[in-house]
């Protein structure tokens, strides 16, 4: 029997605390015999966002007990099955987990999962295995939602994304100018400014740590703001709401900047421009609309097909070990694009 | 030839001041001859609104000039007319201003009208006209489309209305108790709770100066608030905010009790909560919507005649006097209900 290296949560994260790489441990196990109707899988790809910080908060529901497997879904590729619609050589996206190798199919016991997604072959002739996780994964869904749900983005239209360096981020701006829009991204100095632009192909960056957002919004959008597309909340979102143009639409996707703050941080006061701008903001989670996720896998893959968008948002580390890590970036602005992290090499 | 009394600009209004009786000069003028295609209306009936204060606030657009006559829209009766399309007897809801009397139908040179109405022939078989003004007037369009287009009001949801005890407010316990639904009102003082609850018709009342309105909200809306409508914004809407429902929709109609701080005030820090209960915020000036006035107007009329909403919100003061502490009271809290002034009273 193979070794099955897995990474156990070692201690829960408290308020305040940015997660890290003390929070697990790496061990290693034996992978348990199969049994009818499970089929046995070796992670390929495994990605990291911001929500898994909640897995192992004691402030939530439904957290990962200390000693437990970390929760998390991936690409797997199935290595052997008493299952009959698994064979050896399929593709699943599944909640594998952060290890090696996991039995899939039936009651597994370590996994607790709070996804809402089980089991689900992917196509395993779209290579490499990280698209199925980013470029064409649930962070460009959410990208989907908010910008066309309740953006209701159209060509021409000016959008702004904050955190356009993230992974949901880059994937907003991609679809918003594959979409025909205008787009300003806002990220955290020259060097994400410099990628949105020249990678990810925004038609204006905002370095928030450098420039005055406020009138670096006034001259990069001088009709106001269309869509606001927000990943951080606060004065970000502040001075966006600010510039609104009339019937602007505002999605609320995150607000990371104050989420884990152990102090109450205020509110945007030019929440009040919604009322002169006849404006909308809407707050929506990804996970609620699973049904368009077929709907959005088709619009994205035939931009990626037609070379509208780009995978070079990905951003794959490989090996197991890098877990963590990768967590703690999507926390302390080292982060850039769609996180990944290459479990084994893609079977050829 | 009659004399016309008049209020006049006598100073504007200073940031961060209440707008009250020494910004207006009551004068004494005469009524202009009648043109070809003008008549000659008495102004029977007057309503004041808070957005009237921006009339006279130098911060503001398109304001009336120190020395003019104070602008507003009121009911008024057609006493002489060159004018084919209007007879004596006629009423019309114009914008006499502040004044008895007033030339109609051609450019009249005194009062200048911001309003996107222009002079429009009301039923004058619908007494008092006060109804014209309060219930089947512009405070319940607002509070129609407030409530039916962006909070999708239905049988059995629970609705929060702020300022409960305004205008605006207590058309919209009204609107929302007519159709059906459980309203909670929101106001400052016993005496307005009892108000709100015996003449308004709601089924709980928090009195936001004597009460914790977070701890209110929680005990009266137990699973949550489907439909806040607002027209206060600060520390209330903050509260409202912590208690959506999922799918909430939040109406910004006004936001009174900072509009005219002198000082930055914090924004809603709950607007977080829009995001994990999938929550909408939109702001609208119900002028946009002059389209929807006659459908608007029906079913407030279906439902006065069939008693299911009650004129007695309109406060109605009498003698043109009257009309710049009406206006002052909208800022100090004394306001209840519809403020009106009947200028003459109703022919019969």
């Amino acid at each position: 029997m193979t070794t099955n290296r897995q990474w156990r949560v070692a201690r829960h994260v408290q308020p305040g605390e940015t997660v890290g790489i003390d929070n697990f441990e790496l061990v290693e196990a034996e992978v348990p015999e199969l049994k009818d109707n499970e089929f046995l899988v070796r992670t390929l790809m495994l990605g990291t966002s911001p929500a898994q910080r909640g897995y192992i908060d004691p402030t939530r529901p439904d957290i990962v007990a200390i000693g437990d497997i970390m929760r998390g879904r991936g690409i797997a590729v199935v290595e052997a099955s008493r299952h009959p619609d698994f064979a050896v050589g399929d593709w699943v996206n599944a909640s594998t987990g952060w290890q090696e190798w996991s039995i899939q199919g039936a009651d597994r016991g370590t996994v607790q999962s709070m996804d809402v997604l089980s089991v689900q072959k992917v196509d395993n002739t779209i290579r490499p295995s990280s698209l199925q996780l980013g470029t064409l994964g649930s962070a460009a869904f959410a990208a989907m939602y908010g910008l066309q749900e309740i953006g209701e983005i159209a060509p021409g239209k000016t959008v702004v994304v904050s955190a356009a360096a993230g992974g949901v981020g880059s994937m907003a701006c991609q679809i918003a100018k594959a979409t025909g829009c205008r787009v300003v991204g806002i990220a955290g100095g020259p060097d994400k400014g410099r990628w949105i632009v020249d990678v990810v192909g925004c038609d204006a960056a905002i370095d928030y740590k450098n420039e005055n957002v406020d009138e670096a919004l006034r001259s990069t959008c001088p009709d106001g703001i269309d869509v606001y597309f927000d990943n951080v909340g606060g004065p970000i979102l502040d001075a966006a709401l600010g510039h609104l143009a009339m019937h602007a639409r505002v999605a609320i996707c995150g607000y990371i900047s104050t989420q884990y703050a152990s102090e109450r941080v205020p509110g945007p006061a030019n929440y009040t421009c919604l009322l002169g701008r006849r404006a909308r903001m809407e707050g929506f989670v990804v996970w609620d609309h699973i049904d368009r996720f077929p709907d959005y896998y088709g619009q994205l893959r035939a931009w990626y097909d037609a070379g509208d968008i780009t995978s070079d948002v990905e951003e794959v580390e490989h090996g197991i070990e890098a877990l963590p890590d990768s967590l703690n970036s999507l926390f302390t602005g080292r982060n850039r694009g769609i996180r990944l992290v290459q479990v084994t090499p893609d079977p050829d």
